[in-house]
């Protein structure tokens, strides 16, 4: 079974009539609810070894591939992050001092994220490592958004070189917490009119993930192949495999950017502010534009266009 | 390294200057927090083949016991439950319609206790299956009630027979939500001075746990034997494993039952209300009492008094 088909036949099975639950269980990677008032943005993520990172990673790594990817949930729907917890399923006789090692990795990364940990649990397991991070926060003014949001003539952005992230970037994603908020406050100061439409961030591979966003959004989308920002680990990736750069940044899983759907005044916007960033900020970088329909293609080089196969990273049993 | 020695290791590190975070990583189970003025529980577990299900449980087993054991940490901190996210890291190769089976029943059990699923994720594992289950809600009105708080003199009360869980029972933990809500309601009603004082759910043996609730309390108790109410499953146990039954009442694990201490006019406004309990609560019984000092003891048929060792379940690895 295919993680897609799965998680289609979960959607409908946990649909909440609770009046509470904003955004339940669907095609965005954080659910929103609201008590009193008040809204909280909840999502959770399963890190298995031999799967999402190899049987000898360091503890470090692990704990920072896990709460980066989580934390990368929630910038991708413009939330802010509060609090995460953490589980660590760990293998018996793993190395002495791996479980403080990864705890110590988690603490120092949150506090980089001005994010809490507040709880966990640590189980002994026969046969394999497995990591879960829960994180919670809440929507940034004018947030959040989803993946259904992006409209036609929607200016697509994303925040930085894709591509090859299993030499190493996999295990070092760089949530863009600070960026989507440096954004979203530009944006609002100005009006709803300069809102982002739609945003989710690129954890399949981009061709999946954008496939995704405009199926949710009911539209299409073109994406200029001269404008990907290809990273240089696609690059040295494809010295390897044989395949061009751009295929590892289009299919290759793992990033951890965002892609951002936004009317073009807001990318008029963003470009102005941009100017002044500092360098520890990602710059968005702008890749394509929505369409009505016809589809997601790649224009080439030369100006010919091909369909975007929604090709990309996929659990599967 | 044995759970108690990580978890305290762990304790210390997450320490959270954050005055978001009411109670934090510690000796409770649930996170509390509060933003504008609104609290918010949280709580985490793991759930691994082959050391909390054997690696044949029926997926639906594996879901009950994961929701339900994560609902009674909620339950033993005197908090509403609303929502909840769980992970499923499913071995490759396991039986077609295993993630299907599991969902439905986290579906259904979400349901019997009025809480929604709202966010997950499913991925692959080489090795094992391991669930996560996450919950959020909110501190019962007179809630939370932390481990810390019992004080000289209170009742010790349980929600329901312990002992022998590993027969079947394990499988099927019944979190005490309706129980606390109502006990902590009459209790609110008559006023501060009939709350309880301190409450966690016994999921590693009464015998540790209790250990467990009066360190942090800094206090001892007094449990009498005959008072201890004895699972079926712990007699049948008994005959196979040479022990008494009060051993394994007293120290096996994963019971999912409310301990509690409280004053004495709350246990005798409980004893009121609980003439007309419908049969589908719990009813709590009287175990104990807790002392100024002088250590867990267990008062024996015969009125001789015993140290009670904490023995339990501990995770080691």
């Amino acid at each position: 079974m295919r993680e897609n088909d799965l998680l289609a036949s979960l959607r409908d099975l946990f649909a909440s009539r609770d009046p509470s639950v904003l955004v339940g269980c669907g095609p965005d990677d954080c659910a929103h609810v609201e008590a009193d008032g008040r809204r909280l943005s909840l999502s959770i993520d399963a890190f298995a070894e031999g799967s999402h990172f190899a049987s000898d990673a360091l503890p470090a790594e692990v704990a920072r591939k896990a709460l980066g990817a989580s934390l990368s949930d929630l910038a991708g729907s413009a939330c802010r992050a509060r609090w995460a917890l953490a589980t660590l399923s760990l293998k018996r006789g793993a190395a002495e001092g791996w479980a403080g090692a990864f705890a110590r990795e988690l603490a120092v990364m949150a506090r980089e994220h001005s994010v809490s940990i507040v709880g966990g649990d640590t189980v002994a397991s026969p046969f394999s490592t497995t990591v879960t991070v829960a994180v919670a926060g809440e929507p940034l003014p004018g947030g959040p958004l989803l993946r259904g949001g992006a409209a036609a003539g929607d200016v697509l952005a994303v925040s930085g070189a894709l591509g090859g992230s299993i030499l190493g970037r996999h295990l070092r994603p760089e949530p863009r917490l600070r960026e989507i908020e440096l954004l979203m406050r530009h944006c609002l100061r100005r009006g709803e009119g300069f809102m982002p439409h739609a945003a989710m961030d690129v954890s399949d591979g981009l061709a999946l993930d954008l496939s995704r966003l405009c199926r949710e959004s009911g539209v299409g989308a073109i994406v200029d192949a001269d404008a990907i920002p290809v990273s240089d680990a696609a690059r040295e990736l494809s010295r390897r495999s044989g395949r061009l750069p751009l295929e590892h940044a289009l299919g290759d899983g793992e990033d951890f950017e965002l892609l951002l759907a936004m009317p073009e005044r807001a990318w008029a916007l963003y470009e102005e502010y941009a100017r002044d960033l500092p360098s520890s900020l990602a710059p968005f970088v702008r890749i394509g534009r929505v369409t009505a329909g016809g589809g997601v293609c790649l224009r080439e080089s030369g100006g010919g266009m091909v369909p975007l196969e929604p090709r990309g990273y996929e659990h599967q049993w």
